[in-house]
């Protein structure tokens, strides 16, 4: 497994197990012989949302699809995820797409749906990286099916990591969204916000999307001015996680404001609330429930952790 | 400004003066009432080429436009970028949009056209700056203007920061393309691979698009193993750049390989060669033209900089 310098242990979402073999996507020969072999396992998705039995993924292998089905590799809704470490090729598909809701597949009868973030606080991490990696690359099919460029079709292939302009030939690849995630701290206090939506009590580490034209520096130092009027003056990088929702890449930091909680000023526009949390009390605040923070499978939470327990 | 805690200058094309000013963006009054004002300033491109004189980057003035002649702020080829350290409002625009061409503006007589990569070996950093942020919003703008979820005409809005489906309804932001760059590194050596297509005797740090449901770490492995069949064993954050190229957001990391180079594996599908390059004699090869580094505005050249000087 990849270490990070500063952490430990990958962050949810993040390094899963299967080998995404590149250069097998681009191979049309193998990866039909890899669809026409019974024993090719299938992930199945219902657009974002998980099928799950007992906690556990729900697995199918080609040989379950009925007599007469079959997938094929430059198929709406099927994606070549890799291989997995027994050499087998993995696919990915998504039951929601018209393509192939005719597809009548045998999930099992005490199987559950639940949305990725019922699922992440279920799964294992490497089960957590499967389905962050389809759901995304799932969102992306469904919002490039049409070229950006011309307004014609677009067509996919490289086992559904390309997509294609039938009329001007544009190629797209999949997106991803780069988010900055920031604990800014002053001594001893962490700096929370909260958005109008979250659940009463809920507070967490401030975020946004990178604009063109900024260093990730300059976006911390942006978002964190803009949504609390608070300007930084070191700027750390922690870690990264994959964020499936829908399809974002957040790229965590700490940043220093000073030695002491300066005065904020809410952009009311963007957050319900933001305030200075001292470290003294924090722990014992979340334990009893009056400061809840993000679930522990988020970089959020690992921010707020990582800085508790220097 | 800010300081990424590890590297003392920010990276070209990042870190500009201009303050984006997210919440005057969404307000159509201020954006018209600034686009009627004869004093604020318009940084022309044509298409991803800058124009200069003597080494300046061109600007023009609202008043510069012929009589009867104006700008729209939710026009196609219109970008608010932001404000100015006196105040200023500062709109770029796409001299190559269709809707623009007929406009007559009045670039001096003296000035030329040049590439962003030209631009970018004359122009004081801040310049620098300007143009990679409205080069990426501009081509953003050129692949977008088509839905891709449904097909349809797009329109832009926020002063050019949001592009809506006309028919359903779905928004478009700016993209930005996250892609890992690392210099590998074993003991007293570097890691350098170079593309068919560069000049003879050019070599770079090793890269490659973050793919969805991976985090930064997850990529650099990924490519690191596929291009030169190598496992890295530390990857270490350096710092991150803007990259116009056409809009891609670069993350610069250091990755050992172990305290020896180790054999490698060269993808000849992705590399024309790759090799270690010891750091003893590496300036000097540099310096008398045996080894060519990227140029020193790019992240790939402040990686091998800061570890020859480490």
């Amino acid at each position: 497994m990849v270490k990070n310098a500063r952490v430990g242990q990958p962050n949810y979402f993040a390094s899963g197990s299967i080998n995404r073999s590149g250069n097998l996507r681009r191979d049309p020969g193998w990866l039909a012989d890899r669809l026409a072999n019974p024993r090719t396992r299938i992930l199945p998705l219902h657009g974002s949302e998980v099928a799950l039995v007992g906690g556990d993924l729900v697995w199918l292998e080609i040989g379950d699809l009925p007599a007469g089905q079959a997938l094929g590799h430059d198929e709406e809704g099927v994606v070549f995820l890799g291989v997995d470490g027994k050499g087998g090729a993995v696919f990915g598909i998504d039951l929601s797409a018209p393509e192939l809701v005719e597809l009548d597949l045998p999930l099992p009868g005490d199987s559950s749906r639940t949305d990725l973030r019922g699922a992440a606080m279920l799964l294992a991490p490497d089960a957590g990286n499967h389905v962050a990696y389809l759901s995304a690359m799932l969102t992306w099919h469904r919002r490039h099916r049409w070229c950006g460029v011309c307004g014609r079709p677009t067509t996919p292939s490289w086992g559904g990591h390309l997509r294609t302009c039938s009329a001007c030939g544009a190629e797209h690849f999949p997106r991803t969204d780069p988010v900055i995630i920031v604990l800014v701290t002053a001594g001893e206090s962490c700096l929370l916000g909260r958005q109008p939506i979250w659940p009463a009590r809920m507070w967490s580490a401030l975020a946004g999307f990178v604009e063109p034209g900024e260093s990730l520096e300059d976006a911390v130092a942006r978002e964190v001015g803009e949504e609390v009027g608070v300007a930084v003056q070191e700027v750390v990088y922690h870690s990264s996680q994959p964020w499936p929702f829908p399809m974002s890449l957040m790229l965590g930091f700490h940043a220093s404001a000073g030695p002491e909680p300066v005065n904020i000023t809410v952009d009311r526009s963007e957050l319900d609330d933001a305030r200075w949390f001292a470290r003294d009390g924090m722990a014992e605040a979340v334990a009893d429930g009056s400061v809840m923070l993000p679930p522990p499978f988020s970089i959020a939470r690992q921010l707020v952790d990582s800085w508790l327990t220097v």
